[in-house]
């Protein structure tokens, strides 16, 4: 059993990991720490993991992980670079659910999370946990950053046509949509139900922090100058990320079709539909697939792909744990099979 | 591996029924039949089930379910009664999901269902397939009649206090919630998202069907005579009902909570909150969990109990799964211990 | 024109006062308070009211209202009582949105909203604004308590059946549903959209502010004790209230029916549906209905009214510029003549 | 007062119709058929309309306009073409909500909407229902052809760009999303609430009706060449279009904000955010607002329109009822006055 310790398990990553992990057959939740929960049952936190999670949240402190083999960061940005290091020292494998180790450049991280990179010599070994493009290098990862949610569906959505070759990188726009789980579990005025539900918007148009990381790693699928727009939306959905990303081709829309699928074949978590198809984010809710479609209407020169995933699973914790299978030589999709709860 | 045939499977709880068995460790889904669907992949009905389940619908016929050892009815009111006789004959169990062996009395059965039942001698054998009370004949049965979604949150709300003697059963009043996954996957106007969300109503006050299926099975709780108000609502929420269970009482709270906590302690999908709890429908939403919480408020002897299920799961193919389990010796649980999606 | 001020207006009912006074052909808006909003052009704030409304939110203080006819309170509880008394004697009449003068007995207030109460000498002076039961008393008032939001609908409910003598007083139980807005524009987290979509609860089973209030309106309409049970729960939708309301009766449906025809037929607010109907709160979304049904099921001896408002509206700030138009010798629907929005 | 006939007035754009000429202080409703609902009371069938619309549906037949000065056509495709030809001899204006006098050219109507076209010489005389262009045509028009929902959007957003030459028409990509009462008050399937929400998902992306109708109607803005892909959305709410609209652009985002406030300025139904600023579909939600605003992030040359409406108001039935009050010499914002309803 890999003993698993979570620091600052009181959002929705954290329970997504702790419903995740509660039922995975190598894993044993062994600390899940929180400032402002510590000395609460988890269970009385969230009521759905009455009987299934047994653990009370208990303060953060350097011993706190002891006997942990890892330790999974679901904190805000800015907070597992304290510590990531002395973890490391002490032979634990981290895997950070937040933005730290995601950038290469700390000027970019720095321009866009205001807060100055203060573990900057652990970016180069930090892996980025997108499996599908790092499998190798996360297998012997002992710092892994675990992918934005819109970096994921994109990434995945533009990965085999960029290798291939197909689209101009110089002509990407990503309009992407998200439920509001992703804005997380705080207390705020903009995501009551009564202000979010029953309403569309755009957010963020000036610029997200997510377009430095989706530009930061397109730009490793080609050898082309990549230029891309990022436009993010709010659904009034709670799971859910959907991708339609645009970029101009010279390809038939079988040749496009046909190299994701052979880029994808062996791949256990992405799922290409056949031509003509729509991705829902319903059907991916609560599990660790990606779904993608392509098309290219009227032959007009524009490659459309259609990425879904659930944002707080294959967009955080599931990925998380897909991660540590990895990392710790399990199955892969240990954990992970659940079929999407639909309707 | 039991080998599985399902019934009608194109309506929700076919679909859950598909979603839960697929990652039973001990069912083989053998066979599943659809007059209107025949010929099409089932996951091409349900993207959930992509690379999870991959059977075709075939036309319903005699000979479809030779293999099987177990049929499940997910059909419209009516149609199990034409052809278990001759299932039960081929040696095959069969649980109904539908109402069809769900009351004892024949002419109770035509005043609320409107057709003539076809199989009366059939009754007698038929076990109502609430475990929490009949467990021992669900073991043997060759026949089960799966409860209704709301009788199954108002009998796990009532039964204990009932048995107790601790509410006045000429008092009751059961007012009901349920998620519009309780009116089925049919075209409809008033269950349009349109129609349906954004707005709260009562439906059928002056009479609905499992009105009564509950006083039928209330009355076995009790010795006194059973007068029961019970009013259905709609919620504007995909799955899950709310029971709110009025009743007089002169016991106080305290002795509510425990008569509860007593009778549920060992059953392993009935959960009591602690007292002064209110359960929430999104804690049981994909789970087979029924949880409850009494309270008696100003002391002014009224007991209120409150229940939540997932309409799909316990209330329907959850149930008819943990009765699959007593039914062929496995534990009770097998296949049932997910925990809910949550948020 | 009457000239009016607002008090707190960045919660719900504000807006809701505000949309509704932009459009009224004998209101002018003349100043508008907040401390936390002070300087911010209402319309940024609330983006609906663009072109709209075009004043600041000013800071409170003393002479802001110097101007004003009549001010509405749309503050939390407690805060009227402050300053009402001023108010009053510089000759401003105040209708307050909160519970400060709702119940008659300052012990009473004290126990259920833990504040003392200040301003005792005015609650004898103060009308409950109620019009169906006192529209002579609203239209020669200076200081109206705009009912709270529960106890508009439950009072409208058994209004008629009460004074009819034709419901047991003693055998009371409401069973009241809300959509969030009740919960008001604060930021908190049971009430994010990922929290409380998909989800049905009670809540404050144990005991509710509205339930004195409640118990001693309902007190006035019958000679007999009134023992009232009162569970309110949240449902997952924006606006609207739906009272399910249980008494024991010997009457047959149709004098239940008749007795509430008769009691509402000249009322412009309260519209009583054919017998067997069931009310929809979409049907008086955003507007002053209060839209009836009553049933007995099963000749059973419970009498069922069914009772739907929206909570802002006259639950809220609709019923203000019901007492508004009363107090100033306007037309009673005057301003208040939308018709609901469906879909 | 105008006197109106509503044809086939039992969907959302005739409710919403109804909803709208129920208020207006000129408007008249003499007559409304249905086929289906012949004999039944409107307010039946939308009970938000009890009190507010004393009309039956009746049969349609030749001579059921014959009093009317126009009549609206809330109709399915195809419909309309059938008898505009008679009720335009009989002196009546035509308001067609529908499809089949937007597209100039026959040929490109019978290749999307796969029925011959009955009439055509009509085409030419009919006048494009959107004010913001065609405001002198509409006063004198007989025959307009209200715009599409997208279309009116997609319009809207990019106009003034195009007319001056801000934009590159040849690179011009429209996602947009839309509110499910899009899809109309059919029984259907998909847009049950148990199946569009909680989800998101692209659809028609091969190929949408309203592609050709905004590609005809660009083409007039701009003497290039226009190349223009269009995706829509569902999003999981009843109401509301948001376009995000993406072009080429060598202009600064201050350069085509002016571009946009100019244009606008005087249009009453139009509202251009300041610099910076996302608009939300609920700021529109009841009303016949379009609201614009515009980003060009990064300095990277891509002019990004953000543009809402309600799809039912300005996108349909409010729309109808501007170009009726341009036809008849009205206030054209006459009866359009509300506040959206937010929240």
């Amino acid at each position: 059993m890999i003993s698993i310790g979570i620091i600052g398990g009181t959002g929705y990553t954290g329970v997504e990991l702790l419903r995740l992990l509660a039922r995975h057959p190598h894993a044993k939740l062994t600390v899940i720490t929180s400032r402002s929960e510590a000395g609460k049952a988890v269970a009385d936190l969230f009521p759905n993991l009455r009987g299934k999670v047994s653990l009370d949240f208990t303060a953060p402190n350097t011993h706190a992980y002891q006997d942990c083999d890892v330790v999974f960061f679901a904190t805000p940005n800015g907070t597992a670079m304290q510590s990531v290091r002395e973890l490391l020292a002490a032979g634990i494998k981290v895997i950070d659910l937040a933005a730290d180790f995601r950038l290469r450049d700390p000027a970019t991280w720095e321009t866009w999370y205001a807060i100055p990179h203060v573990c900057q010599d652990l970016l180069s070994e930090a892996v980025y946990g997108l499996p599908e493009i790092n499998r190798q290098a996360i297998r012997t990862a002992r710092l892994v950053a675990n992918p934005g949610c819109y970096p994921t569906a994109v990434q995945l959505g533009w990965l085999a046509l960029l290798e291939a070759g197909l689209i101009d990188p110089g002509s990407l726009i990503a309009d992407c949509k998200s439920g509001v789980s992703g804005a997380g579990r705080k207390a705020s005025v903009p995501i009551l139900q009564a202000e979010s539900t029953e309403n569309f918007k755009a957010y963020n148009v000036g610029g997200h922090r997510h377009w430095p990381e989706i530009k930061q790693q397109l730009a490793l699928f080609t050898d082309k100058p990549v230029h891309l727009t990022f436009v993010p939306h709010l659904v009034p959905m709670i799971r859910g990320i959907h991708a339609t990303l645009y970029a101009r081709t010279t390809a038939s829309v079988e040749e496009l079709h046909a190299a994701l699928t052979q880029r994808f074949a062996t791949e256990p978590f992405v799922d290409v539909l056949p031509l003509g198809g729509h991705p829902e984010t319903r059907t991916v809710r609560g599990v660790n697939t990606c779904r993608l479609a392509v098309h290219q209407p009227h032959g007009q020169g524009t490659a459309i792909v259609l990425a879904v995933i659930d944002n707080l699973v294959k967009g955080a914790a599931g990925q998380a744990i897909q991660n540590m299978n990895l990392m710790f030589g399990l199955d892969e999709d240990c954990g992970l099979n659940d079929v999407a709860l639909l309707p």
